[in-house]
């Protein structure tokens, strides 16, 4: 059937794949410590220009916000985020069970707001009670957002201000990085944010991969002993080579940013397409994502023809749902979707 | 360079890798709500030939332990283990910060034995004062063991009895299952496995897949949420395809026991050449793990032309080292340690 | 210096400070063994007509909201709980620190609504992918609120029903349970607090004892072990006397609802004062806290002959501050304050 | 019934409730800002000879170990610790439900040995794999131990020698620590402990106190936010006055020292009854917990007539039981038990 349920409903991009065929029965060592892994971080950190980039690759995105958020995270401390963050809502509640409390302020369009969070930052400080409560300890935010949204340079740049001013780690949940480097809407390069987060990851899982996100600790700042943190929270692949190949393919020959633009190029198709026919948004997203408001019949009877995931409900006769494109979707695959609407 | 470092140095089994290549462009939904996942369990289900069976799949044997263990016990429980056990030792304190204490008792050639079992729970309700320490929730123990040994029939049989009187649920560590299963030595079967352990998983990692580890709750005894429990730990895989693929393939036409004989064939010929060599054992294991003592300057040696593991300090002048075999140990590899020995 | 600080800055009721002395001297086992427990607990399943009850003491406010919630939910469970809780707020991530998530709600006057419950209930139980997220575990409410306000029997039972039909427990801390009982404007009596709440806790600290609180699972449901978690939280008292000893007092001829008569009349005496002089409150409260606003100007005079507590900023120029009443507060201080506004 | 069962049978020493009682009408600020407090932790650090010393009060021994260690470790350390210490055994937990492990090593009559402690580092770090274990982060200890044995001077400066090579903290339980101070046969004075320890507390609970220990960072190493973290744990006391109050007596006028020597005088002659009438001891202890084996049919008799604790099975036929003195034993207490025996 077809199918815009995910960004993740196939398997590995061919190329990513291949790498895989081909390195097959070449022994390594585990845990990482193999060349490809060696050779993907040294390709990562030339993407992000910057050599000081300290690279881990984790298996999933929800396990990256946890084994990064608990392993820089204080005792006391909570990690700020916009109240539609993933870590705030999605993630089965992985963030406190590390003992940490998500501090959630109002979101603009699914982003954190630099204002929004100096004015919290400013009230905290200002209580003088603010030692019988959770410390802000870092910030999150997610780029592309959960509705496909991006930020400005203008306003990442200010949300950095804000965080160097409070000495707090900025952290870019980068599971869809790839589609908002590729978005014809965006203004941040790689190196842009890598020189504006302290922490971010470049997501693979979404980005053609069979699973895989690369973390990345920009300022030498990876927290001390990580390696044995990613063992202590279930997160070390003993095949770490699963990573490290699929990651070095990824950064070869410009593929990441390959897939990430072929996946735009659908997503502003399809988003034609319903705009064509008259479907009203409920979101304007430059992404692959987008988020279409549909009447519950209409609805209903299109599932039987197409997956996609419902988002959310609109109002009593309408819901919003959502459309993903991704390396794997094809012309004819939208032209299927123009005939069935 | 020859390597015998461990049973997780190559990629997967080409019918496993065949199996990821062949679905690879079909378009499946998430989570493991796929039909290989599906197919998957059902295959496993048979072979254990307990319908009962609640099967999951996750991605590596330390998450599997916390997952397992963190979700099944109370939080006034801790799980008893020999003072061996993966558990206690090698997993950076995964168990501990899920909130439970791993209690050790003294191992007899890496397995817990009932007697020592049986003791410790007696005494431990004997004593008034229980209710301030952590009481027993589960028992683990690994089988093939940390050191490659194997519990008989009637050894699991008497651990199974101890722990079905006091209600505790015994999880057996299967990391090297299938090894165990193909061992020469055993008189254990899978099924005989199932019936007598409440909680097992059967490894897939070691075993010639990518990544792997299916979990199987003998008796309709997952615990409540366990999905949601697995999210929260970071394990889900958002292309659970990825994990349900591999085992179909493993547990298609006898392929997962096919790569456990092959493994356990190269290891006895391995420990004939060691044997014959008249190198010293450090345990007698039955398994694809052999533990052989080298005289330190012989090491450094060999280190030069063939990989294998650390184990620990034997004396001053001894070392502990592992050899392992795999599904890609070939019989040109055990020549060739041969004549490197 | 005259002082309205807080409901804790003086140390115990006479009575209660005179059952310590009396008993000094008695040696009786510890860890709450002791008969003065014993009698205690009788006399407060007496006192809410609830023979079914379990009653634990323990030594202070959040220690037990961390203890009940952290026992009672569970791995996948959060509390629910208005945006206002104290526990959602002002205990430093003790909820948090035990793993579980408070799932925030608005609040109406500082008080978690029966329809706003039932909404959230419901949208979760709607949401496909309800199992990504933290389930609701249990309901938490305070009575008095955080700012003073009560429920009413209707709103009380309307809540009450919506947890019963969800199964969800609902768990009242009443920190200052004695002054919303002892409320001009209450129409709730103990006995019906046990009936329609599942937990509760009587607050002992903020209404004239040294420290202590009872908590009291109304329907045989305390969790399993809950001594042992109660240690494990390192919230069991050696001498456990010090708490039962001072709750037999509290508990003895009326005492308890002495103490809370004695700060309410206080309470409406200074609100009367306040009123009088034309100050306007944030809120209106029944209880024995009082919300005053004051400019800033005026505030800091104030400040130099009584003591208060800064509560929130109300705009620019004015603040939200507290005063409160207890056992210990004298129609002189009321007098006194007379004359200093 | 003539008491021995422990050391915190009684309420408080006469002077400790006097100053509850002189003291209780005065309004003063909560948790802990208030001048007994402060005059407390001012009188501590002079009898400790350490004005680099930051001091704290906590309610309870347990909860003591747990606020330290689980605010001082990082998130990949466990506490190092003899296999006899309470918080190895005798906490339900609580160290591991702040997701910390404790590493235990064999003890020498409940104490741990500054060689086994060295011997186990080496090797841990000797160890390629360590990355993938829990790391040491600090060593407990406990003066008198659960034993009632002393550490010597010369056998805690070489403990404090290794600690300071490794860089871990030295944190002693000093739950007893003032019957080791007094005892007949230590050469350890209060400043000496100061100086090679990193952390340690002065237990009041069993020292004439209601409840109340007082934990000393002796170099300035608070954690950071360690207030919150007190917090957090559900150990801040509203009415911080109560150990203000406490242990401004203890520490006035040499309390509780005097008090330390009072129950060694007491245990002393307690040792010479039993020696007398020909006991066996389990251990020789210096302190004011006396181990005695008793025949099981002798042991109930005397339940009768006397209490005292159950320790720990002898043989088939003997138990070893424990009678402890405190600042309550009398003289007349002693020719009561002598009749007795």
């Amino acid at each position: 059937m077809l199918s815009f349920e995910s960004d993740y409903i196939t398997g590995a991009h061919p190329k990513v794949l291949g790498a895989l065929i081909d390195t097959n029965y070449e022994p390594l060592s585990g845990y990482g410590n193999d060349k490809y892994s060696t050779r993907a971080k040294e390709k990562i950190k030339a993407a992000c220009q910057c050599p000081d980039a300290e690279v881990f690759f984790l298996a999933g995105g929800t396990q990256t916000n946890r084994v990064v958020i608990g392993s820089v995270l204080r005792d006391y401390e909570g990690v700020v985020a916009a109240n539609t963050g993933h870590v705030a809502l999605h993630e089965a509640g992985a963030i406190e069970a590390t003992g940490h409390k998500v501090l959630t302020l109002p979101h603009k369009d699914g982003k954190l707001e630099a204002g929004t969070l100096q004015a919290y930052l400013e009230a905290f400080y200002a209580d003088d009670t603010c030692n019988h409560m959770v410390f802000p300890g870092m910030v999150y935010i997610s780029h592309p957002t959960e509705y496909g949204t991006l930020y400005s340079k203008e306003e990442l740049t200010a949300l950095s201000s804000v965080c160097r001013a409070y000495k707090l780690p900025l952290y870019m949940d980068g599971a869809r990085l790839g589609y908002g480097l590729c978005s014809y809407e965006t203004d941040l390069t790689l190196p842009e944010i890598a020189d504006l987060c302290d922490i971010f990851y470049i997501g693979g899982t979404k980005m053609g991969a069979l699973c895989g996100e690369a973390i990345v600790f920009t300022k030498k700042n990876a927290p001390l002993h990580f390696f044995t943190m990613i063992k202590q929270h279930g997160a070390l692949t003993a095949k770490g080579r699963l990573l490290g190949v699929q990651f070095d393919a990824l950064f070869s020959d410009g593929l990441y940013f390959e897939i990430g633009k072929h996946a735009i190029d659908m997503a502003e198709k399809l988003k034609a397409i319903f705009a064509q026919k008259g479907y009203p948004f409920f979101m304007q997203s430059p992404t692959n994502q987008q988020f279409v408001i549909l009447e519950n019949a209409k609805m209903e009877a299109l599932k039987r023809q197409v997956t996609f995931s419902f988002w959310e409900p609109y109002d009593k006769d309408h819901t919003v749902v959502r459309f993903a494109t991704a390396w794997s979707t094809t012309e004819d695959d939208l032209e299927a979707l123009k005939r069935i609407l």
